[in-house]
């Protein structure tokens, strides 16, 4: 292969060297101890399925996916999310009992990158699924877990945001007159682009009334008096439902004691089709994207022949990581140093150290290029050299 | 989706259901902990590499391999083993100390199926690699810590079978003349396929001195004796030198006090090119394949620049599971039932209940078709429905 080449890794696809791998097994675990004692079940899937099944069905775009053609022609994709593999597993294997079912997974998710700009391919989501019930209380109990994940992983300062996709499109649906015109209006808020939004509200052939609605919603962010406001602007028994809906939730997650994590943020559009009603984005810190979002998708699991419904919240453990700063979980490593005529004594030794939970590494000195190198990197060097029966000398 | 199609994976692509998950992260906990404890640092690598740099790098059979292109026209593999990748990060990054260093791995690895056979087109792989020592105590090391953590996971009915790569290149190319023959006759042994190898060497134009030699060479299997028979067979200097690395194997495994796991086989050949020295593969019980396999690969470093010796293992972890037998790592998970009324008094029993360990499902009943499924379902269901005030009805 070429020199220059030869290190070279495809476009967003990273190598996770030993402290980051400590610091994301350590967070892992602690997201997933806290979803099984909240009564979820971990599964795994793999990691290509066909386009046809999970790829269409997947919220991703098209042009993320990672494709590619099996033996027989079929085209297969690189698992995108892990919302719609659970939802085939949920769907062909779990759901006969007609129950509410808990599925949670830790697994990596991949979407092509277009060009070199910072974002990974490939990134682990930790995430958990109620499936088959439809009640507030399911998305209550999605926000209340994941308020709860994240304070076991270590995080303070964070705050959950939560919308209603219903709300959006019943208030612009009955202003503009139709859906096409509600998702050109939408789309500025799935771009977080309020300036767009506000100009175009603006060029719309609106009577003051309805423009002034549409600029008023942009400000329905904030604590229980979001409700009221939300109330007053929209007409529509639908849309007035859907914030009942979000009254509802609000009780619940003050009842779970989580409400201080909790504001309404009903400009919140994750997605321009995926979500069809609750919500919610997680902010933490200084990090610039969200660190883990979910809401309602009513429609999938119809698409895997169940017609149910369900909500969801998935971690992306990367961002979270780095908003809970710098970690160093690396333990200390020891070393002992021996040579040939008293390995069984290093062998002895190395396996009583271990036994007492250090972390010890057992070394010929013959293999050793650099000694000083070597007393350098562990936090410890015991010498078993020449002949037996000296003390072990540090 | 059409129906019929729509639960189908890829052939060769499986899901993990709860149990064997739980099952899976134990065991893979257990050998991580021990792999730690020997001073292994655990690192990741991307799913998908260059095929240039990692895919040509690998021992799998390209027809194995996974390919899809990139934007920019590179033909891009799913990894179909993690040795290559870790000679790759170990080349780029972190052996500019010249010391030697010892990396992990848990990893999920692909190898396409050419046809429904029941083998897995994705499996995980836990294994480590010490990278650039040259002597035979990290050779020994490799299966001192492969028994070492096969043992911890819970095995306990086990043999690994060591062989040497260099040891049956010099005795077949020193009898056959030359390594085209050598190959030839080696093939026979990487498919185990004994009684085709007896008829070839009938087969070949030799004295009946030399056909006796590679006969006996077939008897070579067993302990310390297994030397002393291999050093009468051999006559060139470099298969002495392989006989003698062995000698001096025993004496290191013995040293750790694994020598009970360990037997020769000098017919073992895992790989047609790969391993450049003293190899091995672990058995267990009625499994049909290796559990493990490993060994010594001094070439692999050169292809990333680095011309360093390196040894490794590897355990499968689903024919270790295979091994290990039936086992329910499942926790019994408790229910609390609730109706809106009470749901701050469940949200309070849930907390306590999950802050003492259990493993606690909140259910708003209204949520729920099918009672009865729902109590079958869990180990223990609590009621709080209707007014409040009365005690827990269970």
């Amino acid at each position: 292969m070429s020199r220059l080449f030869m290190f070279e890794k495809p476009l967003g696809m990273r190598d996770t060297l030993p402290n980051l791998y400590e610091t994301k097994q350590h967070v892992r675990s602690a997201l997933e101890t806290e979803m099984k004692r909240w009564g979820y079940q971990f599964i795994a899937t793999p990691a290509l399925e066909y386009y046809e099944t999970v790829g269409t069905a997947s919220a991703i775009l098209d042009q993320q996916l990672f494709k590619l053609l099996d033996q027989e022609g079929h085209t297969l994709v690189l698992r995108p999310d892990m919302t719609a593999p659970i939802a085939r597993v949920a769907a062909s294997k779990l759901l006969n009992e007609n129950l509410p079912i808990r599925l949670a997974y830790s697994a990596n998710v991949f979407r092509a990158q277009q060009r070199e700009g910072g974002r990974p391919a490939e990134f682990e989501q930790v995430g958990f699924e109620c499936i088959g019930d439809g009640t507030v209380s399911a998305d209550g109990e999605m926000i209340a877990l994941a308020v709860s994940a994240l304070k076991e992983a270590g995080l303070k300062d964070f705050q959950l945001s939560i919308g209603h996709s219903g709300f959006v499109k019943e208030l612009f649906v009955q202003i503009l007159g139709n859906e096409e015109r509600a998702q050109e209006l939408t789309k500025f808020l799935y771009e977080k682009n309020y300036v767009g939004y506000r100009e175009h509200v603006k060029s719309l052939p609106l009577s003051s009334i309805d423009s002034q609605r549409l600029l008023a919603f942009l400000n329905l962010r904030g604590g229980m008096e979001v409700i009221g406001k939300a109330l007053d602007l929209i007409e529509n028994e639908k849309g007035k439902e859907a914030i009942l809906e979000l009254q509802e939730l609000w009780d619940i997650v003050s009842d779970y004691d989580v409400a201080k994590h909790v504001k309404f943020d009903l400009t919140l559009v994750s997605h321009m089709s995926y979500y069809t009603g609750i919500l919610f984005e997680v902010y933490a810190g200084n990090v610039g994207f969200p660190i883990g979002n979910g809401g309602r998708y009513d429609g999938l699991l119809e698409k895997f022949g169940k017609s149910t419904g369900a909500t969801g919240f998935a971690i992306r453990l990367d961002r979270l990581i780095e908003a809970l700063g710098e970690i160093d979980e690396t333990a200390p490593v020891e070393c002992i140093l021996f040579s040939p005529e008293r390995r069984k004594e290093a062998c002895g030794l190395a396996k009583e150290r271990r036994l007492a939970g250090k972390q010890v590494v057992l070394q010929d000195i013959s293999g050793v290029k650099d000694l000083d190198a070597c007393t350098n990197k562990y936090s410890d060097v015991t010498f078993l050299v020449g002949k037996a029966g000296k003390e072990p000398v540090k």
